[in-house]
């Protein structure tokens, strides 16, 4: 038995590269959240980890110090219960998707997320755009809907992992986000403290991703997946592009109408398939479809409408307009729509994600910082994707905005974000890897 | 022309160990003194710099932007001046010596010193156990010492480089201390603003010092040099051996004795042969002895009584008693000494600097925290050092203690230090290299 180290030689050692013990970890996380070593010891560590690393049992400490913060469900008597995690997308309405359909097919879903932030869209805001719905939910009304819907959907609860979101702000502040193990242990002590045993993890990969190449990004995967195991946790990851959006939306109430079209069962093909992979992995995860079965469980239930249906008990449950599913014109809408035109004959070979999440979050459909409200009604629909053939002026994509002004600015942002070439180009594979 | 990074990405390029241009340093260390940014900022920083390095611009723009933060002294209208700087020893007199030293054959020392910690000594604390000996001079004696006697030692003057005090206690708390470039930044910037021209560096190498090995010692030493330049001051360096402590005595008084010794024209060979260097060094950098000539001044000055009688002139300026040159019983003693004997015949081969300075530090010599008060008396003689031969029983060292308990704990202790081989044994090299 090796005492722990006091919070220096940790430091020293982390600066080092040289290994260093759980329990020292574990001892400096709660020396932190006591106040016994203050901010910038943590950042320093945070930066001596994202420079040297630290190995799996010191994530494992760093996670169960996180988790050990606040409180924990427990959801195992409400049956199979499954989450998805996205790290982060532009267009991504998945989860507008795969909640429902996964409660579908036996997969109860009780799910926190969060607001958007960057160029990137949060479930919450989309959620938002649905008139009347609520996201604040007590915890007897979360628990009545799980059991009772099976699928709810809210906001971060405050005492679920307090200190995440403190050593996160730290990290943000301190350029200390960017490293494999703090990332997946900043999601994983979220996913394992929200309760459910099967988890999805989207991780996305390109230019409009947190990460930028598939190594680091199936890095941050494979420690994700390692650290659920000792908590019982079944964890698959898909590594997905990121190059261009996901769908053809981008835009809170924008991304319903196009999740609609998905739960209808149509609906753009890259958003439909990466929901069912998801569904069907978690599926399989949770335990209640057999290995191989999951996806055609989770195409099947898109076919029959019984995902539509549960999206519609789910939406109604939490006080929305449950008709949005089948007519979006109840959605907000913007009251100007400017075209984007093609400035060439070719076929569209860029369509870069991180610039089209920026045109739309110009337009409103974002936020730039963490207070700020968005427009639901403002955003971007896309008419043609990378691999499409493209006429000189032909419309490939819509901006919804509420002045022209602003709205002429998206245009260009997006002709910027656009790429047309001469020859025939291939659409990227939207899924890179799964687990 | 390029812009200055922002604070976030300053942090980003130093973390991805990519070049970072001055501007941007400057203006990091800027925000960071007006409260912009805070003190975890500047620690994630000091952490991604300690792994990742910065070059010498960019160590230039730091440095600079220290200086900046207080007051500068310029000396120049005082004749050639000259500083020294040890980066800290056992046993490291050598001050004592060199600063009357260096004023006996024409360069003019305003020197700020330190207090020991840890370890090792601290100049202030070896003056003060003079009687009389006043270290806190105000502005205006200060500079009137200079003209007149040629050598004035005071403690550092807290409107010089204010930001370096703030700057060491957070690196010391978050264990980025160890770098080459912070550390050269760190002493540069108050040498270039205490305003002396010609300044040497004794860059100490071994386990009783800063530097545990020469290449990070050279490093160092070179940088310190380099930032010396810009603001016109010539810097030399010597990098030397601290295996074992340095002249025959540790203590503060012991010390004063120790270096009495050498001013008398006799001493211990190693504390007489750097201080000799180093004033030699510091003549030919001021430019009172042509290059090459600079050791014999500095020999014939001791030979001479020169530089006895300009230690007599310096402690009486400062209030001290000026006899205690020549009759060391004016120092204040110990009331006990216990005497370490060699545990077999042989030669020493080991007598770890470190180790001794942690049994002086022990008996009251140093302190555990900077607050606290030494004792001037208390400290350890060394009668054998590395190479000299002894028998079993034979006295090698003297512990000088107040009381019988606590000095025993020290005669362990220094047989811990201490080493015995059956062959003879080399005495180490003492200067590893010159600049």
């Amino acid at each position: 038995m090796v005492a722990a180290l006091a919070p220096l030689e940790l430091l020293e050692r982390t600066r080092r590269g040289e290994p260093i013990d759980p329990q020292s970890v574990t001892d400096f996380v709660q020396a932190w959240l006591d106040g016994v070593i203050g901010d910038p010891q943590m950042a320093a560590w945070c930066m001596a980890v994202c420079i040297r690393g630290i190995d799996m049992p010191a994530t494992q400490a760093l996670t169960s110090a996180m988790i050990a913060s606040g409180d924990r469900l427990e959801l195992g008597k409400f049956g199979p219960t499954g989450d998805k995690h996205s790290t982060g997308g532009v267009g991504d309405a998945i989860s507008l998707v795969v909640a429902p359909l996964s409660a579908a097919i036996g997969v109860k879903v009780a799910k926190m997320s969060g607001r958007g932030l960057g160029h990137t869209g949060g479930t919450l805001d989309k959620l938002e755009s649905i008139p009347g719905m609520r996201i604040d939910l007590d915890m007897a009304d979360f628990v009545r809907q799980l059991r009772d819907v099976g699928v709810v959907v809210v906001g971060a609860n405050e005492r679920l992992v307090p200190a995440d979101k403190r050593l996160y702000a730290l990290r943000d502040q301190t350029a200390t986000v960017q490293n494999p193990s703090l990332i997946a242990s900043s999601i994983m002590s979220k996913k394992i403290a929200g309760g459910a045993h099967a988890i999805v993890l989207d991780v996305k990969v390109g230019s409009g991703a947190f990460f930028e190449d598939v190594d680091s990004a199936r890095e941050a995967a494979k420690i994700m997946v390692a650290l659920g195991a000792p908590w019982g946790r079944k964890v698959r990851y898909i590594l997905s592009s990121m190059e261009e959006p996901l769908g053809t939306m981008v835009g809170n109430a924008l991304e319903v109408a196009g999740a609609a079209e998905v739960l209808r069962g149509g609906g753009a093909p890259d958003l439909r398939d990466l929901s069912i992979r998801i569904t069907g992995a978690l599926a399989e995860a949770a335990g209640v479809a057999p290995v191989g079965e999951g996806l055609a469980a989770a195409g099947e239930a898109l076919e029959s409408g019984a995902a539509l249906r549960k999206a519609e008990q789910w939406v109604e449950a939490q006080g929305g307009d449950p008709a949005v599913w089948t007519d979006v014109s109840r959605l907000p809408a913007a009251p100007i729509t400017l075209t984007v035109r093609a400035p060439t004959d070719g076929y569209v070979n860029r369509l870069d994600a991180r610039e089209v999440g920026e045109a739309a979050r110009w337009l409103g459909a974002g936020r730039l910082h963490p207070a700020q409200a968005v427009d639901p009604a403002v955003g971007i629909e896309l008419l043609a994707k990378i691999g499409d053939p493209v006429g000189a002026g032909s419309p490939v994509a819509v901006v919804h905005c509420r002045e022209t002004e602003t709205g002429e600015r998206a245009v260009q942002m997006m002709l910027d974000a656009l790429g047309v070439s001469d020859t025939p180009v291939e659409p990227p594979v939207l899924v890179i890897e799964e687990s």
